[in-house]
């Protein structure tokens, strides 16, 4: 099986949007065990939305369209598509009904191209857009499956999940469950090495491996009978790769981070959180506020970004300072310790050191200390040597040392 | 004069990478006056390769090939297209030697597999890399024109400004520069309509607008004789649309954000900033320490993101928050200006609001409300009421923000 990604949008052409669509279907289609060779992004023109589908047809099986399905003049990839292939298109009443409601809510009046949105193939499908009111739809012809999906990826992934894979899944009678295994602090060569012989067998469930922002996903897809089968097979290999992978795993689910494993942990004991950051400038903040509902944990952060402020907001020392420097275990030590006070927080992470691209009082770029302050037991230390850019290593630095105080706790529980 | 991009790398199929490459490429190409209506993405395999050259070959007169051009295995763009085009390949000497004391350095050995990065076409010409060992290439042939870039976002960018750009310029004897100005508060569709007789008669300078996170940039580009002229012709231009535009501009330079005006206002005064974060939690310094050079004027910040947070951390009254709430006037005037005087800055700004999803105090989200705190002159408040994800409610509430500062204190200076 085949498959080939075309991307609908002048925007993108004239580089104001950036095609994060066709990495997120090209992993999607990779998991479910699909070829994909080409990709191609073509404009909102007629012709050559036709000339880019010819052209597909002699490569591919199934052919994945992404934007063109909103309610604009430029919208026209399921109209362009209709002519081309002979199909009539018709309002799936469902959508007709939710867009009517949708314009109506808003006084505004609804006009043939909002009405467009609920287009759908008359001998094809409708896919459901939980996130939007323009509804996707597939057909099948002469051995090609075509499939139109929204430009908006927060639409176009939950539509992937809850309508298209169901609809794409070959075997219709069985079912399809992924896990999302998340590891850190190993590299995704040396952790594919580990698992190669699994990979290399692979049948039931597969393997996908990713990695973005240091941290290495292992996807399991199962197909069985029913869930509790896909669950029965999916908890025998999770076995197995944990076995070989314990030190660096940190979680599952789609999308976890060690600063997301860390916040729910908190979460799940009603502990609260600060930071003390020099190095991270409020990144560490930053990332932890993404999560609705962190407030729940998350109090707040001291950012003392020079010596004076270290000093006068947070509390270290001057002798500190003058002696040993604000990139020394000393300083993260009481940046910790005074912050987890003025908070009066279950946990204090604090973060010192150089992000580069110059040294600092003597230490190269990438050199880190980190304090983890608690309330119930003595504080700890803990320094790194990071590579990358500014940006690179303040992330860095931010998800190893979540990572490690998730570890410590995890380990500290399990005891 | 029609170009289109080809991205070749089985990573960007596999999606672990974003091509961001190709929006990059879409802008400059734009903005030379080029058109483009195609993109594609291939793996690194010869055949298919070879099969998307083809084909636009069909279509366009430059073809722009990014990635394949590195020392591994998979490296193979160059190679292929010069059994392709049946051009020879030969070692740029310069490139050669550069690569062989990089590998010295290194103490690693140089196999033919590293000497290939300097390969370059023998009827064409070596386009120059600033930022890696991988040189580029171009070479004309029965009237197309084929580059080859590398796959590296940061080096693609550069050799497109220093080599590509001069080589491509359609009259040689002709010298480029651009200038980028850039608006705040207005949107795309707007700005183009006040400009939109400029727009249709541009000749030189040419105009190319775009936007992201809220910033709408003005590219202007001059041909001329030498760099004085060209200098001239912009002038005109920037005060012909300045005339129009003046409320929304905050300065020029690609990249320019508000945030980053505003640093480099205060750096140039010798002033400090620190800021009183709830909403942002952490954002706001994130952004500024982002730049280089930032704690000359960046002292701190106070992220409190609790109601509890609020009052011990930074010393806003209870009963303001009793009274009329953390999403408040009052809540912003005192978090601005009790953190001034905890960092001592010139200038303090705080964020507090809803971002979503679910309202709080009865506010919607989207509510904001900002104070400035400066040394020399009352604190003043604004409310914004903002949409989008709770991510882009953060980011404009603060680029809206240092905008508003920015405005003011550039007004006192001039008055």
């Amino acid at each position: 099986m085949k498959a080939e990604i075309i991307a609908v949008g002048t925007e993108l052409l004239m580089g104001k949007v950036v095609n994060t669509n066709a990495p997120f279907l090209a992993r999607e289609l990779n998991a479910l065990g699909v070829d994909h060779y080409f990709e191609t992004v073509v404009g909102d023109n007629p012709n050559r939305i036709q000339e880019v589908t010819r052209l597909a047809e002699q490569r591919s099986d199934w052919i994945i369209f992404s934007g063109g399905i909103g309610p604009t003049q430029d919208d026209l990839t399921k109209q362009t598509l209709a002519a081309y292939l002979g199909e009539e298109l018709v309002y799936d009443s469902t959508y007709l009904k939710r867009i009517e409601a949708h314009y109506q809510k808003r006084h505004i009046a609804l006009t043939d191209k909002g009405k467009q949105m609920a287009y759908t193939f008359k001998r094809g499908v409708t896919l459901g857009n939980p996130k939007g009111q323009a509804c996707g739809s597939a057909i099948k012809k002469k051995g090609h499956t075509y499939i139109f999906l929204p430009g908006f990826p927060h639409e176009l992934k939950a539509m992937w999940r809850e309508s298209v894979v169901p609809y794409l899944n070959p075997s219709q009678e069985e079912v399809m469950t992924s896990r999302y295994l998340n590891f850190y602090g190993i590299f995704e060569s040396a952790l594919a090495d580990k698992l190669d012989d699994l990979i290399v067998h692979q049948e039931n469930p597969t393997l996908a491996i990713y990695s973005a922002e240091g941290i290495v996903t292992v996807r399991l897809t199962a197909k069985g009978e029913c869930l509790e089968a896909n669950a029965g097979i999916l908890e025998d290999m999770t076995r197995q790769i944990l076995d070989r992978l314990a030190p660096y795993y940190f979680g599952e689910g789609y999308g976890l981070t060690p600063v997301k494993a860390l916040l729910d942990d908190l979460m799940a004991k009603h502990q609260t959180l600060s930071f003390a950051e020099s190095l991270t400038g409020g990144m560490a903040g930053e990332r932890i506020v993404n999560y609705s509902g962190a407030s729940r944990a998350f109090q707040g952060s001291l950012v003392a970004y020079t010596a004076e402020a270290k000093q006068r907001v947070i509390g270290v020392e001057a002798k500190t300072i003058e002696s040993v420097g604000m990139v020394s275990e000393q300083c993260a030590l009481e940046m910790a310790e005074k912050t987890r006070q003025r908070y009066q927080s279950d946990l204090t992470i604090s973060f010192t050191g150089v992000a580069g691209p110059d040294e600092m009082e003597g230490h190269p770029a990438g050199t880190v200390f980190c304090g983890f302050a608690f309330k119930d037991r003595p504080t700890h230390i803990e320094s790194y040597h990071l590579s990358g850019d500014r940006q690179t290593i303040r992330q860095r630095c931010l998800f190893q040392a979540c990572f490690d105080v998730w570890k410590m706790r995890s380990q500290k529980s399990s005891q």
